[in-house]
């Protein structure tokens, strides 16, 4: 399927960089064994037999990657929107995450989430399981079928949680996800593992040791949470004493991101070999050498991160998933995505389900240029507000580029597309193609995608 | 049409009060003369034999006013979102309003508002039309033909527009209006003219005191802007010195609200007639007696106001329309809306298109709630945020007030409700009734609604 050679033709949107983005009409894109071959205004000689597919003026955007989200959560997603996010933990979302240990309620909930994600404005994800390796197993089985590329993990926590959503001990815990990283090991061609302490309440200084082992064995990446809420923020010095910050509780275990490997206090041999073996596809940097221990990170919200941690997390090259709806909704406050983007760190968006209640990347698009209005607005006018271009960026090169090269319609980036038909968003007037794909950002739900192309499979 | 008799049977839901609301299952509202007579588990014997629709377990809930929306804004909403207010008004929103001169773009244009506002689900709706008195007619005429209940405005503004988009001077202003007036007088059923003088920017004392003249003489209400942006804000008060604060630039002229002749500045004798004979049907409250000046008055925004001004609108039952979506969109900041409910003030929801994107009450809803949280994350904690049920009832009796007794489900109501199918919002597991509403707020599209009434009459 991958080894196909096809364009498609339509109005073409797709980022030049960070601040700007290309908007061309009655274009061609070319996609070659999987991979853009490029846009053009006319097709070039060697690609004029190629089938090509005419959409119209229909939009052809880049796929976009959701770079947090709990796929568990989603079935009680929109509901329960009156807590902070400890209480909010302990009364809805522990209790339900349980029930994921009964594998048939696991297949009901999870085929709803995979089938609305496959219809969603999501190609690519970083998605959170549960602590319950068969129900997670089921869940990747799942998004494989899907035709999605995704990162997926079996949650690890043996502390703080309730009894019936908790791993019996630290070496359970380690043992059950070497379990895991065993069973699916060749199992999946677009479907990859990802570490994934809940945060740091949930786990023990012995299960984050068990999994900076685990990470260098498998070369697998790592998810988690930062700095999202002050009360955990709180909790995390309690339970921490020896961390300078919050993120340094996480690199203290070699879980954030790549350093040299003196640097870390766990206690590995550095590591040359590619991010992770189940990644090897997913083309996630792999620039190491002898003495750096790789380890590409994934943080979810950064809301309330210090100016230390800020730096630990640019030198490292740690990813911050920006969820704006989720931050909203749990009322942890705004984060300074401005700075961040002025820094050249990594960010991309996530929908954080069910902090967030909606799977939609465009409304993640949206969420994320309103708050950053509020910020400007209400704390510091020093941090100017996001743009449409901006947060475009951030939700597809920006999260995609965690997978490789994903998020453009440069040559060499793994074709991952989307089609859009926005006539029903009715309007009296000419607008322009800038206008078009914005009033897509505010306006679209699913019924505006009428085809999903990832790593050039077509998906719908 | 309004001499029907019969019942909708289903999941009904309405307030009972500010913080609490009612879920009934397979429980009967019924209408009698396009008014509630009342719900139940059981249909009384006086109404056994009369028609009842069955919904199954399809929600029933009292329809939502929109109090602030702009008619011709809706085409370009989502669109031209990186300007404060000011610069907005000048950039986008002036130059588009001016086309509304050309009543063949008018129809074309208000054919796709009043279209989707009729399957929006809103019942209810204060409206800026534009200065243009045939374009208004027109709007009026369409939304007449929709079925909903609205209450449209001809825009007033003879200063600081643009070439296009002003009025020829003060008088020119007054006697437009007072001429469309006279055309509508008798034309509608259940639509209604609303003074609309834009913003005290655009309407010089002189135009404010030929309305205030009008106001009392046609009896009609009032809608303007108030407090929204803080360079508006520093303008109004250049513009006219001698006001205490913003909405005493209205109060000057009579034009803020309901309050004892000899207080009013604007020479009028005071009048025991109803608010407004166009408005008789509509309910507006009519407690008028000897000495009293009343003009019912809607101000959107009140972002910024201060204790005196708050104070005013209290004192003076002025409505505020909160418009959250907007006052992220334009970055003018987030009302302390939980100050008004706890003083007691009259507040409805707005979409305020195209200030905001969305036509969706249900979204404004969740727009006032999300707000409310980062307000009170990063503003003020002694503020707390505002719950599902309250921001319920500022979008049905909150602003359906302003029409009467509209909003509710208690006998005697004006019969406005929606009926909204959620199959679609798909869950694995049994939720409560309150839930479902909640995933609504969060959750719903157009594609929900699968019938509305107002006043008694079926719309769709």
């Amino acid at each position: 399927m991958k080894k196909e050679l096809f364009a498609l033709k339509g109005t073409i949107c797709y980022s030049k960089n960070q601040r700007e983005m290309i908007f061309m009409e009655d274009s061609y894109v070319v996609c070659e064994n999987g991979v853009c071959a490029g846009v053009f205004s006319q097709l070039p000689e060697e690609y004029k037999d190629i089938p090509v597919e005419d959409m119209g003026n229909r939009l052809i955007i880049p796929g976009f990657t959701d770079l947090h989200l709990h796929a568990p959560q989603y079935a009680y997603r929109g509901t329960g929107m009156d807590l902070e996010l400890l209480d909010w933990l302990n009364t809805i979302t522990f209790p339900q995450e349980a029930r994921y240990a009964d594998l048939s309620y696991a297949k009901k909930a999870y085929s709803i989430f995979v089938d609305d994600l496959k219809h969603s404005f999501t190609t690519r994800a970083c998605i959170f399981a549960t602590l319950h390796r068969p129900a997670t197993e089921l869940l990747m089985d799942m998004l494989e079928e899907s035709g999605l590329a995704t990162m997926v993990g079996k949650v690890n926590m043996d502390r703080n949680g309730s009894p019936e959503l908790q791993e019996e001990s630290a070496k359970a815990s380690a043992a059950d996800t070497r379990q895991w990283l065993e069973d699916i090991k060749g199992r999946y061609d677009h479907t990859y593992p990802i570490l994934t302490p809940r945060f740091t309440p949930s786990c023990t200084d012995e299960l984050m040791a068990e999994l900076g082992k685990i990470q260098m064995e498998y070369h697998v990446p790592v998810q988690s949470h930062l700095s999202e809420n002050f009360g955990e923020i709180a909790w995390v010095k309690e339970l921490c004493p020896t961390s300078r910050f919050y993120g340094d509780a996480y690199d203290m275990f070699g879980l954030f991101g790549t350093k040299p490997a003196s640097n870390t206090n766990a206690a590995h041999t550095a590591n040359n070999s590619a991010a992770s073996t189940a990644n090897t596809d997913s083309g996630i940097s792999n620039d190491s050498a002898n003495g750096i221990n790789i380890c590409p990170t994934i943080m979810a919200h950064c809301v309330h991160s210090t100016d230390e941690e800020i730096q630990m997390i640019k030198d490292q090259g740690v990813y911050i998933a920006h969820c704006p709806e989720s931050n909203t909704d749990i009322a942890s406050g705004i984060a300074p995505v401005r700075r961040y983007l002025d820094m050249g760190l990594h960010v991309g968006l996530g929908t954080d389900v069910a902090g967030g209640f909606s799977l939609s990347m465009f409304r993640a698009i949206a969420d994320t240029i309103q708050v950053s209005k509020l910020r400007w607005r209400l704390m510091d006018q020093s941090l100017a507000p996001v743009t449409l271009e901006e947060a475009f960026y951030m939700a597809t090169i920006g999260g995609g580029s965690f997978f490789g090269k994903v998020g453009s319609f440069e040559k060499g980036y793994e074709f991952d597309a989307m089609i859009l038909d926005d006539h029903n968003i009715r309007h009296p007037q000419e607008i322009s193609t800038r206008d078009r794909l914005e009033r897509l950002v505010y306006l679209s739900d699913d019924r505006n995608l009428v085809g999903k192309y990832v790593q050039g499979r077509k998906v719908i």
